[in-house]
Formats: C-alpha cells, structure tokens, sequence
C-alpha cells in the first residue's frame, strides 16, 4: 500500500471532544480515492459509489499528523476497488482501515462507462501509478 | 425515522464534477449521528466507533435539499446503535442509507462508559427524544 | 413552532473568546430560512429581503449543540414572513428570537414573483409541512 | 463612515442560486463590527449584543468585491454602538445598511464592564481610530 | 501604505501549535493583493504572477487583529506592483513584509493585456484610489 | 524530490475566474512544508521561517490533480531548509516552485532549538524519511 496525501491535525478539523472529527476523516478519504482513481482510470467523472464498514481503531489529536494510503484491489470493467487504511505517523497506529471502496467510471450522462484499465499503471514522470 | 437536519447544498459543497461531494455528505452525516447520541445519552463525549457499509444510491445538485434522518435500532451498555437515512427533498430519492451506526459513550479517560439508557426518551420542551 | 436542523458547536464555530460567532449563528439562520422557504414555496430561486431586529439573549460553549426553529407567521402574494427562533439545546436556553424573516421567491430576471400559497402543505412523505 | 475591510466574492460565498449568499455577509459583517469595538474599547472580551432590522437591498456576484463600513454612533458605559454599510464596490450599491449594532465590553466572568472611552480615539501609528 | 482589511483570528486561523497558520496568512495576503490590483486596473481578470521573499518576523495568536497593507510600487505595461506589509493591531509589530508583489492584467484569453494605467487614481466616492 | 500529498481541485479552492486561487496554493505549501519538518526534526512545534521568491509558472483548474513536493537542501543547527515544487498531475506542467523554504525548530518558549539532525531519516515502517 502506497501513502500519499498526509494531513496536519489543524483546530478546525477536531470534534468537541478535542480528538479529529471522524466526518473531516471521511472527507479526507474520500476525495483520496477519488482522485486516486482518477489518475489511475484517467477519467475525471469518477465517483465514490460504496464503502465498506468502517471501524474507527484510534483516533488523533491536535498537531498529529496522518497519512492516508490506498491501494487497488480489483479492477472490474467500469469501476476500480480499493483497500484503505489510515494512520496516525506520530503514533503509527492505525486509525481507519476500510476493505473495500469502490469507484465508478461514468460517461457524460452519468452512466457507467468501461474503462478498459486492468492494471495499475507506472508513468513515467508521475510520482506512482 | 425522524428527519431533523437539513442542509442546502451550496457551490462549496460540490466536488469538482459539479454533483454533492460525497466526503461532504459523510461529514454532515457523522456530525448529526453524533449530536443524536450526545443528546440521547446525556454524555457530550460521545463518540463514533463503527459504521456498516456505505451504498451511495443516488446523487445530489446545487441548490437541492438533503434531509438526514436516524433512528435507534438499539441500545448498548455503552453503546447506541443508529440507522441513518439521507433523502434528497426535492426528489425524494435516498442518497445513502446506513444500516448500523455504532456511537460510543466515554469516560473522562476516553474508556467506555455505561450510559444506563434504554430507551429513547421523550422528555418535555425537548422537540424530539 | 418546529425545530429541524441542529448544529453541533465545533472549535471553528466559536470566537477568539471561546463562544459562539454570532457571525456563524447568523450564517445558519440565514441558510435555515432560505430552506424552509424554499421547501414552502417551491421555488429554489427564494432568497433572504428583510431581517427585523436580533437580540443575542445568551451565548452558546463548544460541545454544545443548537436548534433552529422557524414558524410561517404570514403569506404575501410573493413573500413568507417567518419566525425565528435558536435555542441551545444543553441549557434550553434562547440564544436569538427574530420575530420577522421575509423570504421573498423571484422569477428568472430577479424580479418578485407571486408564489400562489396561502398556507402551509403537510406533504406526503415529507417530514414536515 | 470609514471603509474598510474588503472581500473578494469567491464561489465559496455564493448561495445555489450564484449570489452572495447572505449568511456569509452577516458573518463579515459581524466579525468587523467585533474587531472594530475591540480596537476602539481596547478590550478583546467585546461581544454583539443586539442588531438592529437588516435590509437587503442588493445582492453581489462572483468577482465582486465588497467593503464594509462602520461608524460610532453612541458610547454607552460598557456599550458602543456602530452605524453599518456594505457596498459593492464594482457597482457603487448599497447592499445592506444596519442603523444600530450593539457591542458589549465584558469582564472576566461575562459580566457588563464599564470601558471608560467616550470618544474615537486616532492613536499615533494606527490608520483609523 | 495603506491598510485597509483587518482580520480577526479565530481557531480556525490557527496551526496545532496555536499561533496564526501561516499559510492562512498567505491566503489572506494573496486575496487583498488581488482585490487592490483589480480595483486599480479595473480589470477584474488580474491575478498573483509573483511574490518576492517572504521573511515571517513575528506571529499573532488567536484574538489578535491583523491589519493588511498595500502600495503601489511600479505600474508596467500590463502589470502592477505591490509592497505589502501585514502588522498585529495589538503589539504594533510588523508580521510580515513582502517587497514586491506583482499582479498581471489579463485578456479574456489569459494573455497579458495593457492596462492603459499610470498612477493610483482617487475615484470620488471610493475609500481608496 | 518526493511529491506526496495532493489536492483535488474543488469549487471552494477557486478564485473568482474560475482558476486555483493562488492563496489556496499557498496554504497547502505552508501546510505541506510544516508537516514535513515536523515529521523530519521529530518537533512539532516546527515553523516556517523564511520562503524566497515565488513564480506562478501556470495555473489549474477546478477537477486538476495538484501535487506538492518538497526536498531538503540543507540541515541547519536549529533549521531545515527545503526546496518545494507543485506539479499538475493532468497536465504535468509546474505550477510554482520554490526554492528555499526555511522552517525552524522551536522550545517550549518558542527559541530557537537545535535539532541535532544532519541527514534524512529513512525509518522502518514510514512510508518516505
């Protein structure tokens, strides 16, 4: 599993309670795995269309730093399934792990569309696939 | 079920292909399972430990109006178990329905903390249990 | 009157004393009206033209979760006038009355535009009126 | 009446109908009512307490930029009143004029706190009073 | 130099280490630069082509008013240079200095186009030039 | 240079023109470099000192990929200076980059504080130094 994007655990982004907001955690997920499914299914009207349960482990705190990593599980004819797992880099505990996104390639009507990938693919001049 | 929050989708509540940002959704989500459970249990620190899976059903526009309903499906030692649905007010189409939220209550030490509720309770000048 | 949306107080919600912006409490107001109206007068091009007087009565703490609630108190040919009002759902405080809200619904060019409803609809399948 | 802070319309301002939503100008305009009675009172525990009816007289788009101006018109003894106008800078239009805007110098434990000042004071390095 | 828009710094302003996050600092800088270029060019098509060295001399923390300062420095062809200074109301202290900042006129097809102007103009009934 | 975290360009991150806000831009780099520093001098309260001149090269728009990386050019007794570049990954044009940006480790009491590190720390289980 690759880890991209980090986030720094900024007031904004906590609960009441002074711990990360689960839902600024989800949010973050999600828009990392649709752009990761962007660039690997190089269409942009890609869309989240499941999640499997999430079981929130750990959580973070204020200045923590975490990292969020995917990696592809299946590529079927008009989606790409991944695997997430998030953790926290000051503690390196895992604070979400999700088995199983799936994202949609879509056409210009919103219909799902083949996007003919069936594996991840190295470019060069991108930092991964 | 009963549908409290109501939200207006606004251009920062879009993703980049012009449709609800699903991210934004599960915030809006988690923020009103929370608040439901903090209220029901009497515990401000109330936090979200599990969600089932997620199926995103149908999308959202700028300028439509979602509603989040939840309802108990149990009560826990420490636990709530809640059954969230998101309706789209304009179209009345289900945007997402999660069968199991799992929120837990918490000790000043963040350990699990038995709320003594079993019931939802309906409690005077309170507009809903 | 009916209370929907609730809003959980999260440190970006609150001013550099650590209590609720009035600014944000505004912002949620003005979001709520502009729903309700629009959800009444089935017109999403209805928007905010008049707010009478606000008195801050009390202030609201971090954790603490608010109500909104809003009452149709009169139909203009293409105006609703609503009633306002926030209570803090911990204390059961009033945080703000407003006694006047006028939503007024507009045509395509921006101009008013009579909306032909004279009271309120209890809708099948929709939560409330 | 001075002007000045500005804001620049950007799509994280508009309502879903492309306007300056008004939320967000009530928000602006609070947060400079604030910090403008906290410079004049020179005390940082300044809150609203009341403001008078709000007229929307015109709206702005995308691009436009707004300016907001205060001015004093009462010292009261824990009190300052300001006289408000938001114009749109591209288009010379008033968009909301507010006749009274109450701030409340505090104390320590919330209570009102008399701030001593009976005039607008120009200090030396400061660009306004 | 002229210091017009003030800002009011709220949790949301801060980084996890409770002082003002600088990039939010950077983020205001490049909005009042925009808005000052655009009021002077009358070309709401002016955007940020570069910013000299930045030298972070002191910070601010949460209630404090910072207050964003711009001249004119050199009016080219399709361009306009800026001198910008941010300063803590509080302290009196310089946070911030940019020598030069240089914003660009352009086309509708995003080419440099000739603003035809040469000295800060005073328009009547506009706080500024 | 390791690009890591990346941004999905969304409505909220535009300016007026429809094009990345500059600021926004900045953020992020200020975000990005933080996080790295803290991650490398293992202090969390690291801060950004120092950035030298900055060229936007080209611009994005709203559904472009951008990602931020960053590389150390010198260890310093209680500084790290870094080199930054931000790429769009549609178009794998450079959108700025930045030459030196000098962030600095702090004490308790906010002095400066050596940090007695002189080279990238690959760590057993962290997914970059």
């Amino acid at each position: 599993m690759r880890f991209h994007t980090r986030k720094w655990i900024k007031p904004q982004d906590l609960n009441p309670n002074g711990t990360l907001f689960g839902g600024r955690l989800l949010e973050w997920i999600d828009e990392e795995a649709a752009l990761y499914a962007i660039i690997q299914l190089e269409n942009p009207k890609t869309v989240t269309k499941f999640m499997s349960e999430i079981d929130f482990k750990s959580s973070a705190k204020q200045g923590d730093i975490v990292e969020i990593g995917l990696e592809v599980t299946k590529f079927g004819t008009a989606s790409l399934t991944l695997k997430c797992e998030v953790r926290n880099k000051m503690t390196h505990e895992t604070i979400i792990s999700i088995e199983k996104i799936v994202m949609v390639s879509l056409d210009e009507n919103g219909k799902a569309k083949p996007h003919g990938k069936t594996e991840i693919e190295y470019v060069k001049n991108r930092l991964e696939s």
